[in-house]
């Protein structure tokens, strides 16, 4: 029998780490603005949803985070004092790693004393000449996905370092609100004359302009109650009839019905188009209404990807990246990743986004999931500064993992644990997400 | 890039053990009497449904281990014959570390050629003079909170160790009772006459006591299938009407509604009288009805907190301790935690109170949850000798994680990674838990 | 206190490892053939639909491996050529394992370039004589239990290497077809009269068959939306009536009376014959259709124990090891397998066959459940040839589990360890699934 004694992986784990590091990243799924890249002040940075929702729920009031017609270096220093508070959580470290990296910061801790000299530091980089660059090249990115509203125009950005991106919520879920529907009807010049018919000419029109600007995915989030099935003409005719004579004052199964052929028509515009469509399953919308803005929302972890059996059937040509919400449902997200060829894993989102649960989701697909099906990460970023410290914290991570469990478990060699990280990392976002042009 | 060699912790994790071990404790939940707050012989320790469900599901027979009459060198006896079955779960290991501190026992087991001596060690200790106050010091301990019904009349005991806490599952769930409701009139002195009126002010008198007693909390175990709404009075009033006409015969649905007025109720108390809510959520009692004396109770693990979304967000200055009985809850725990400022981790609950269960569920809050938020342990003992083992095995599981999360991959100090420690194992429960006089 | 340094375990670890693969296996439950219980071409091994399944998820279409007519030559040809997406899962890793202790393979990987000579090395090996006990005595293999289909005669193989299990599956879900209602009635030789009794007496007919035979086990899948319990007499033979009418034609409320009537059944006879009732839960058949050949099933994570409550209440003599399909059933399964005497805790099954989910569930298990209700693994396997390196895969995995958590945490002796590593694995086989005889 062969020796089981756990090797010494230290070394093996920053060979590997330093080896990934070295990668240059194209970062799957973002909601940076292409129009404004980057940060203006640390206020864009304290502002994202993660600090200000931690920060309310260690129990700074709502109003004093959001408090109407603050400027950013009073909403900094509101918020600093606040951290003290959150310096134990994943996202405490992600701004710590912002701010050595990028602003020369080198204290323990962001404090009441020392936050306004790292204030001034960060405008000062900030309003320097080709700042979303600069940290472009720090963070070693060469592109970035966007998140766009269906209307966006796509112009005056260049696609190649931002990468266009049809997000579909709106479409799906609120196309009873008459504002979405006008949008659409602007947007696309097809008036919806309310046939089936004028509404799948309207969807298509987008997909013709989304991927003749550029598009390479098409993205979703989905409440944990979603199952999505064909719904027929019939059927689909009268949800619609219903949803315009009532709008928002629907009836839910009319407006589900809706949901569902609108989501069934995107599937198969994915397909016509060449479009992977990356599915975010799992999350409740305003489940705390009170929560400051982005953070208000939660889940409900019992759904199950047997509820999207129907759609991995219809669709064997359509790639779904998939990405959920809870680390239950992880096993089956495996699970079906490994059955389905159509089904990848695609990132660890939000709420499964921090290190003890990346690390026990990323090792059960790395060990499970074929290797050309896995996309490790992306960032969700708001602003390109945060791009560096999330897919830092996976890469450390992804060395740890790597080291350990196949470096030290399976013998393998350094050099081809670096080959596996590159293919999930990198290869397979170049090859799942490859133009359709 | 910085190094991501993992740092040998072996040494920082002695550090910290030895530091937050120094920590004196306040247990936020027990089941101690405080008449008889210790044990008198090793057939109390041995009698805790931890060793008698376990032994019997070794294959004991019931009627062996509670055949009425036997007296408790006899019960022992008996139990130790069974205990080789058990020698590898954490509560044996509870055993054996009591066994050790308190009883200068040396053995590797209890078997049946040792116990007695044993027996008679623990029972001359036991028989000593003060021997509450001696483990409690011995166990760096300064004062437990307690489970008192809520018709105790809490007195006789020193309020200031041994704090009350109203529990409440006879009020939600067994009204239905006559005796309960025979219980509530009298210890409350007002007449339940049939309105809601009268049975909000036998509850409101009942605060009134446990708060002029000393009580810092209400707590109450909860079914995977209960999730509490406001009843409005109209149906509130049906279903007392209801139930006082059909007794324990009444209709669930009518039943549930009078629990859910009930637990409404209770939440408005709490917030009148600033008192924090505990809520151990998910047991489903009586499941094996023919299993021992408290080894009856079992759970469905399909359980999800946005069963509480209208509780969290109607009482935002009521504290929500929130303990959960299966780890596969405890992600929502993290992130109803993140996004709620009144909703708090409590504790590693009876399932889920076991070493690798606590290892992945409290690395996950750690990294997540405000640091003022974390209640990290109690220990649900019944015996006053059972808080030392229990904590020590938490102690041991979060100085693995400080020193392998925190110091090894975050590269904190060993001093910060104790201030940690020292928070959410004493600081929080002084905070959270204060005195609303 | 005593220290909490963490020991270097890795020499424990490998004396562990090394002990326990001294232990020579009783595999519990496999789908060996009896008949032909080792491959003969290297398309056996490559055919298994773990390779098949993963080979073409990543993108060979099913045709391509399914072609009929192809030779074993061509078939592992073709999926020679799939293999290099599938490198990093753990199946491969037994194909890799495989190969190097059976067929003298020494490179890295099976490439197109390398693979002829190792099929032309496998070919020889088994073809020469007495290749299925070389297998067993080099896998250090006593016996292996089978799978076998209730009208299997049991003859012409070996029972004491080969041990029956009647596999009950067609009878619960598939009696509504009229071919395995005739195939019940050819080998019982009962008449199928449309009464309840007479279906009794057939089903009581195969237990005396396999029991005669050697049989030490019964068998189930059960998919996650099934609830045994009991269907009295009246229900019963009205769902019989309606089924008999209608065959699969029938209602589906019907057919599953009759599922739960004939489950019921069958765990009266366990109890007469005093057969253990091996349940597997959680499986949704045909979830992905156009899959290969058992590449097909997935499931919905969401069942419970609670589903079962009711029988494990009714049949307290009968013992039920219980494999569960996801990794989150896994705490249910250590707490009722805690509670309930006659609930054990068996092998790691299918989705949650690979180490990650191993090495947690597996470590749940070990500090909670009675050690002598622990059967620790079962390879699962249609070949001989895998035994060996799933069951090294798990031997592995135990050794880190008792190294760290026992030696390390616990402070055991190896020796100590080691034996509860041989308990799980082979003292409990014997004990649970001793003949009825
Ligand atoms: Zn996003
Ligand atoms: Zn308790
Ligand atoms: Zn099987």
């Amino acid at each position: 029998m062969a020796s089981s004694a756990a090797r010494d992986t230290s070394s093996a784990r920053e060979t590997i780490y330093q080896a990934i590091s070295a990668i240059r990243l194209v970062d799957p799924h973002t909601h940076i603005n292409p129009h404004t890249p980057a940060s203006s002040t640390l206020a864009d940075i304290l502002g994202y949803h993660y600090y200000t929702e931690l920060v309310h729920s260690a129990g700074m009031p709502r109003q004093e985070i959001e408090e109407p017609g603050i400027g950013p270096r009073e909403l900094v220093r509101r918020m600093v004092h606040g951290l003290g508070n959150i310096t134990n959580t994943a996202n405490y470290h992600w701004l710590l790693q912002i701010c050595r990296e990028f602003f020369d910061f080198n204290d323990d801790a962001i404090t009441p004393d020392n936050w306004e000299s790292l204030y001034d530091a960060a405008e000062e980089k900030m309003n320097g000449a080709g700042w979303a660059q600069t940290v472009l090249d720090q963070s070693n990115v060469e592109a970035v996905f966007l998140t766009n509203d269906f209307d966006d125009e796509l112009e005056g950005f260049d696609s190649s370092t931002y990468i266009p991106c049809l997000r579909t919520d709106d479409l799906v879920f609120h196309l009873a609100k008459p504002e979405v529907r006008g949008r659409l009807e602007r947007c696309s010049g097809v008036p919806l004359d309310g046939t089936l018919g004028s509404l799948r000419a309207a969807l298509e029109q987008r997909f013709e302009h989304f991927v003749s600007h550029g598009a390479r995915a098409c993205a979703i989030s989905i409440p944990p109650t979603f199952q999505p099935t064909m719904v027929d003409d019939g059927a689909a005719q009268n949800a619609l009839d219903h949803v315009l004579r009532h709008d928002t004052g629907s009836e839910d199964a009319q407006r589900d019905a809706l949901s569902r052929r609108v989501f069934w028509t995107l599937a198969e515009l994915c397909d016509q188009y060449g479009l992977p469509f990356d599915l975010m399953i799992g999350v409740n919308r305003g489940v705390y209404p009170s929560g400051v803005y982005q953070g208000q929302d939660l889940y409900d972890s019992r759904v199950s990807l047997i509820q999207y059996k129907e759609l991995f059937n219809a669709f064997p040509k359509v790639k779904f990246p998939v990405s959920v919400l809870a680390s239950v449902t992880n096993q089956e997200l495996v699970s079906y990743s490994w059955i389905f060829p159509n089904v990848l894993t695609n990132g660890h989102w939000w709420y499964s986004n921090t290190p003890s649960f990346i690390h026990r989701d990323a090792a059960a697909r790395l060990e499970a999931v074929p290797r050309n099906k896995q996309i490790a990460y992306y960032s969700d970023a708001y602003k390109l500064e945060f791009v560096l410290p999330k897919f830092d914290m996976y890469r450390r991570i992804l060395s740890r993992v790597l080291a350990d469990e196949f470096v030290g478990e399976n013998g393998w060699s350094e050099e081809k644990a670096i080959q596996l990280g590159r293919q999930v990392l990198r290869g397979n976002v170049d090859e799942v997400f490859r133009s359709p042009l």
